[in-house]
């Protein structure tokens, strides 16, 4: 069982920076995450492009602000569930919450922050595929969690995006072989991800079969090959693994029957104040609220964890004063003992 | 007379980043503050102080932010009034509002926003000298506005500071002679600066007084000399300008007989929709504002800006339906013709 102060539901950017607010306030926080990764929608749909409206960064990118994030709350040790998805959220009594995930994960915590974006990202399933079910996580799989899992493997990945593409890339390094499988002929990404698999495929790094459909899935327990359409000619390919890369929907999924109000397929909060949910105790910011005014940016997130965390502060700490203190002045206390602080001025005689 | 469609009260974070949320929404913007330089606090009370709590910024100092900042607004080409207080505000009509400042620049706009901070920073003055208001703007000045008017002059600074050393440090390469007075021996500030004021001195390059005090100023229409007491011996020193460098101390000022509602020395917004004051189309944003939970941080002024420049714009677009459009996807398009916008992925054959 993880026991923590608050516990953060989504490692999007929102969800990442609540660690920091909360950790100057000595919170201490775990964060849970259905994807495999930090980063949320950046990491996840767009972690190379760039993002001209973060104060103070006339341009960053995605993936780098989530370094910068991942960095930023470092010293404040966050725990971290990856790739498993919150399912169930139960108050305990006054003081506790237990959220339980799909993996059986049990979490206990003073206060939950829903940090879920526009929810899980579930992937668009080739549900054409008969036996699709059977073979998910048996040679079936929608994310590429631990490449290492695939090291000297045979893959066969489907699809025509970026995530298609780069992870084609990926792997004709990892596994022993790469076949990339999409219905046209065409690939929309980026333009340097095209060239590089052009030039895998014409260094015979990895096979391309376009036009082309996976049409059925073999194998015992795990697979062991798949049947090909490429343009009438029908083909079986031995393969470890099949990787279809077809985009992700997000879907609020369990949420919404934790007992939340809920409006616009987002969580209503309290904007007027802490971003608290009806439920007492349990917040919710970033993408996944709504209040009158609403705008889904990153940096209405910031605003919105750092006012929540001091609504946890007063939760967790009835009765005692809060006083701000600002960062430049104080330092940052970091809960590996790390200190970070401003060059103190000297009281120094000139003569 | 300046004319605008947003007017901001104040070059601070909050108000330099309204700048560019407004040009995300067309609105053009006018700034005015009382400093001669942008970056209100940050810049004037600690620009090489690191600040840790920025989202996406491990430690920054400042003065970079601030840099920063007018890095990222530079397309939407705000305007600037400097050095001059706003005074007073009059609603003309249903659509335009008047601000004018101490100097008489007269602003029009459609919506106003206060981004006003702690108020205009007043100079702690040597009111123990007689003569003083005679020689305002006559050789005694507070600030440093514009150095090249100190160009082979000569100049004395009082104060026992981060300012006073550095602009002692600065000036002493621009002015004829530099005399840093100063009540005691020991001076405060960063290791660096006092460590350079002394090397300067050793080189002859800068004179020192101390423990010393100035008595009295002397001049017919400006300013010729001034009355040290130093500790007991009374000297006499020709100089063209004296600058005392005390401090700086906040004051609401004018604002406060505006017209709005005034709580804890800030003004109420409401912090439910747009942190929209008592006067429909004037906003107040940044550490100016108050409402329940209200934290003077900088990264709330940020969020603050964000959601008030959406009023602005249905105040100027009445009726108009407003689609939020990511800077990722549809770019940011400067008023000065300039266009940032993410790579574009392409669509092409792999053969
Ligand atoms: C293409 C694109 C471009 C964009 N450009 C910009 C831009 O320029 N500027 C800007 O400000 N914003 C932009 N955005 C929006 C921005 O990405 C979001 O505002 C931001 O990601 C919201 O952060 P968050 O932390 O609230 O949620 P998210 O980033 O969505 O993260 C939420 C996380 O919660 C997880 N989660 C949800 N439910 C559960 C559960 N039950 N259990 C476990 N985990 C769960 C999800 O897996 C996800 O990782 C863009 C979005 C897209 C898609
Ligand atoms: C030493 C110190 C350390 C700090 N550390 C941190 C930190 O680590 N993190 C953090 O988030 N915050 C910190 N702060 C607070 C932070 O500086 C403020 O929250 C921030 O400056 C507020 O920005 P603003 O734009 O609202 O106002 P300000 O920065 O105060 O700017 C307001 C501007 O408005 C001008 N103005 C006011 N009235 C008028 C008028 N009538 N006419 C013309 N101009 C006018 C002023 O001259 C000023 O330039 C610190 C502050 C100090 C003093």
């Amino acid at each position: 069982m993880v026991t923590t102060d608050l516990l953060i539901i989504g490692a999007g950017p929102t969800g990442l920076f609540t660690v920091f607010e909360a950790g100057l306030l000595k919170i201490k926080c775990h964060i849970i995450d259905a994807l495999p990764q930090a980063g949320g929608q950046l990491q996840e749909l767009y972690p190379k492009k760039p993002i001209f409206d973060i104060p103070g960064y006339p341009t960053i990118n995605a993936g780098e602000l989530v370094d910068n994030l991942m960095e930023q709350i470092k010293q404040f040790q966050p725990g971290f569930t990856l790739a498993e998805t919150a399912e169930t959220l139960t108050k305990i009594d006054d003081d506790w919450f237990e959220v339980v995930t799909n993996k059986g994960t049990v979490h206990r915590a003073r206060a939950v922050a829903i940090a879920g974006g526009l929810g899980t990202f579930s992937p668009r399933k080739p549900e054409h595929l008969e036996n699709l079910a059977k073979f998910e996580e048996n040679g079936v799989e929608y994310f590429v969690k631990e490449p290492e899992h695939f090291r000297n493997k045979k893959v066969v990945i489907a699809g025509g995006g970026d995530s298609a593409l780069d992870w084609s890339i990926f792997l004709s390094n990892v596994a022993s072989e790469v076949t990339l499988i999409h219905r046209r002929n065409e690939f929309r990404g980026a333009l340097d991800s095209v060239e590089k698999v052009q030039a895998l495929k014409d260094a015979g790094k990895l096979k391309l079969i376009t036009p082309a459909e996976v049409t059925s899935l073999h194998g015992d327990t795990h697979l062991e090959s798949i049947t090909v359409d490429a343009g009438g000619e029908i083909r079986e390919i031995e393969t470890d693994f099949f990787i279809p890369l077809f985009g992700l929907t997000p879907k609020l999924g369990d949420l919404a029957n934790w007992g939340l109000e809920i409006e616009k397929n987002a969580i209503k909060v309290n904007n007027a104040l802490d971003y608290q949910t009806n439920i007492e105790g349990v917040y919710a910011i970033g993408d996944i609220n709504t209040y009158p005014g609403k705008l889904k940016l990153i940096l209405c997130g910031f605003h919105e964890a750092t006012l929540m965390c001091q609504s946890v502060y007063n939760r967790m700490n009835p009765g005692k004063k809060f006083v701000l203190k600002y960062t430049t002045v104080s330092g940052v206390d970091g809960f590996d003992g790390s200190r970070k602080e401003a060059e103190k001025a000297v009281v120094k005689k000139i003569d």
